[in-house]
């Protein structure tokens, strides 16, 4: 087998080197089944106590309180930024949006078909480099949405928005959650897409509480009913049982790693790190506002888009991948992401001083 | 490794030993890159020569031609159910269905609420145990809709149904494809969730023609849309990446089993024996009529339900493997898709000789 390189996708992204032996162990044979954890029946012993682990290993990680179901669904958040509003909005009614990004904007646009929906806040001015302070709620809204983590633009609520009292918040968490401790009761709904902390691609959490799933609408496509996949425990169909399987396995590997405070040290000692080094050098600037900074996606040029470019093909050859920017923004990003290892930080350290040596 | 055993689960199914041979190689470094398969960006050059060889394999054993599109969606069938008539029918529009099973009435009912539904044929009388022969159409269906397998009730149509003249046919092939050779340009819409004959759960296949898509409505959430997903390659957003490249393996392998011919010779080899087996047995009946008798899913009774729980139990300790009828039915039911080996079936009949002897 090839050596492994330091991934810096952005997702899908890297993964547990313990939860891909253990997904490797296992794919011919679930344990001692005899039948791999692809084949396994969805409604049979075996993948029940996968499932059943996952879900409660999920819940002892955050802290997940009994009035809030565990749901795990297909589609990505883009699925959920259409199945939010069809469930919890009305023609008549107004949901509230905080417009952090590229991802907030498309959740925009799904909404808007479904009701009224008040943008309360933009950092779309400058880019979308910061994360905006004001905030312009309006009265009564059906939710408040929010991206916690901009994976694009590269960056990230430092704690969870206050939003008026009684409200529900909705948060798109795909690309920090569970990157540190979390206060799952301040959230109506808090989802995240698996590919860039949890597991592949394929499957997306859903923490959702009871009292949001009873005022859902009620005329809508089964499977699109909070309601109706709450009831089934997921299985309202075939849920995608790999994927669940290798979010169980990302969840034990989690505790191992302290749960989500030991998790949330080395994310911040990576970070740290990262930004310690683009704030000396003279070649290489963060693209983010210091106070707004992501600590999963590090977003940076040298100012030279032919130098970004040579920079990006430069670490690729050192055994560093996926540094290149969004297509839509250019420049470099380093996703480090849970799993990311601190060496692989160390190791673009390294490469960028030495290309800051070799081109300045 | 625990030895493998004999797994007649209805879906998700076993899959081809080579494929999951393979997929393990691949889960730590995909070939060469030092990233595994799951890791891969989406937009990459390896993925994206992944799941241009899955599609380059789709088209080719079944003979697509290039007015047809192949995307790779999530959600299951049971996701189509709602997505076709949410694209294809209108209020004032009708959709024909022909009712075969549990299936058939799941689509039915998802249909309803986005126009008018007309039940072409039905087979509830006798608990769908048979293929209906009459047929009622109605007058400029916006389509027609049919199951070509029914999981539940172990009966399958031969061929494929005669619909009038311009009407575009739309097929729920989940546990049929591939298994036998087909004339897509007989279909508007072919649709299949991948977890019984081409991959694991969590990922769709889904043929479609050119000018079907281009009739769709427009005004849907994006992801809902054909047409967004066709334009973008099933990648307007991340798609399930590792249930397509296994899909892809899946593909290779058919191709290696001498195609879409050689499978279908080696599945009717396989369910003739067993039938075979069936109708010279005292003890073991088959559930349904001689000529809609399913080549993939192979229900039957002893007519005594404590009986049937014995057998169950006994085939189980001897490394048969789900073998239990669905809950809604009861029985036996043997799955014996694509992957299934020959020697499975050989070992099922041998054990029910010995049970029906041990037991008359």
């Amino acid at each position: 087998m090839a050596d492994r390189v330091f991934n810096f996708s952005a997702g899908p992204a890297v993964l547990p080197v313990p939860v891909l032996e253990e997904a490797r162990e296992n794919l011919l044979s679930l344990g001692e089944t005899g039948v791999g954890i692809m084949e396994h029946s969805h409604r049979g012993p075996a993948f029940t106590a996968v499932i059943e682990e996952a879900e409660a290993l999920c819940r002892e990680l955050a802290g997940i309180p009994d009035n809030y179901r565990i749901l795990f669904l297909q589609g990505g958040a883009s699925a959920q930024f259409f199945t939010v509003p069809m469930n919890l909005l009305a023609p008549e009614r107004t949901a509230d949006y905080l417009n952090t990004g590229a991802w907030s904007k498309k959740a925009i646009a799904e909404a808007k078909p479904f009701g009224k929906v008040h943008v309360v806040c933009s950092s779309e001015d400058r880019n979308f480099c910061y994360i905006p302070h004001g905030r312009d709620f309006s009265d009564g809204a059906a939710y408040v949405h929010y991206t916690s983590n901009n994976t694009i633009a590269g960056t990230q609520f430092s704690g969870i928005p206050e939003i008026p009292s009684g409200g529900t918040l909705v948060c798109d968490a795909s690309s920090d959650i569970f990157s540190r401790p979390i206060d799952v009761t301040q959230y109506g709904i808090l989802y995240a897409g698996a590919q860039k902390n949890l597991g592949p691609s394929g499957v997306t959490l859903v923490i959702i509480r009871d009292d949001v799933i009873e005022r859902g609408n009620d005329d809508l496509p089964a499977l699109l009913k909070y309601a109706t996949q709450a009831k089934a425990g997921s299985m309202s169909n075939t849920p995608p049982t790999f994927g669940i399987y290798i979010m169980g396995l990302v969840f034990k590997w989690l505790k191992q790693q302290g749960g989500l405070a030991g998790i949330d040290e080395s994310n911040r000692n990576k970070a740290a790190k990262l930004y310690a080094y683009l704030d000396q050098s003279d070649l290489f600037q963060g693209t983010a506002d210091s106070d707004s900074r992501s600590l999963m996606n590090v977003t940076f040029v040298t100012g030279n888009a032919d130098l970004d470019t040579k920079f990006i093909a430069t670490a690729s050859s050192a055994g560093l991948s996926g540094l290149k920017g969004h297509r839509s923004v250019g420049g470099m990003r380093a996703s480090i992401y849970n799993a990311f290892p601190a060496e692989g930080v160390d190791a673009l350290i390294a490469a960028m001083q030495q290309f800051e040596a070799d081109n300045t």
